[in-house]
């Protein structure tokens, strides 16, 4: 068993000032039902739609193209719906109560520092990511009560897009 | 089978005017971590807490008062944690995934009128509310997608202790 640290002012990253500008829960729906799902949310709660990104590999025998993340806005805060697919790397593996927390920030790794120094467990590598973060830079850490968030720095072209 | 329509415009209440100003996800964990969790979430991600409301029942053999509901603030977004309970009215029954949306609005009747034109299917009366909401009123929609959405009426006591 490796020794925890549980203080976040004592250990490497942890007092390190990390400021979030937003939290979106990101809502997984059967694929390829993301794009109903959009329309469903706008039609149901007034949601405004922002970036979508779809998914960049597509399987022969694969119809339609998949949602890996379309943005709904509603009033000062926004939510993510994403086509679970069968990529090993997806954050969540089952359908319907499947729901991560994307954090953004600008500082990826500090984040993750502060919060693996305050129990949580890092999981992989962080990596340039594709979809929920518009191509930034992802880490993925889960929470001692079992939830997943990810701490996303967002690339200039989501920026660009939500300015 | 019930016919359903699938218009909001068409039908009673889909086609007033609804508006929502906060979407706030809400994280079951095991009672009686809620408590814990806030320490954690403040740790690991610099939250500010908000509100906080107890539960009002108590059984005699539960040592710990169990949280409701306690908001915490990251940058623009809050999100609420609570504990699980056996409350047979609780939004979700299983601790780890359990996640609810909490949309804020002035008109409960209203959105969920327009949210069940739209596909969703309404479950349960409205109800004048507690934790969650601060005490205003509260409905429950389940969308097709299988996700819980309260509509909640923040009751004045929550303004104020949020302003």
């Amino acid at each position: 068993m490796a020794t925890e640290v549980h203080n976040g002012d004592k250990v490497n990253g942890g007092s390190k000032a990390v400021t979030f500008s937003a939290l979106k829960p990101q809502l997984f729906v059967e694929a390829p039902k993301a794009a109903d799902a959009v329309q469903f949310y706008k039609a149901a709660f007034g949601a405004e739609e922002g970036v979508r990104v779809m998914h960049p590999k597509r399987k022969a025998d694969q119809e339609l193209p998949l949602v890996l993340s379309a943005e709904l806005k509603l009033g000062s805060s926004a939510f993510l719906v994403s086509d679970l697919t069968d990529d090993s790397s997806a954050p969540v593996k089952t359908v319907g109560s499947g729901t991560v927390f994307c954090l953004e920030t600008d500082d990826v790794e500090a984040a993750v520092a502060k919060a693996v120094a305050a129990g949580a467990v890092s999981e992989g590598e962080i990596a340039e990511g594709e979809g929920a973060c518009c191509g930034g830079r992802v880490g993925k850490v889960k929470d001692p009560y079992g939830i997943v968030w990810l701490i996303c720095a967002p690339a200039k072209k989501c920026a660009d897009a939500e300015a």
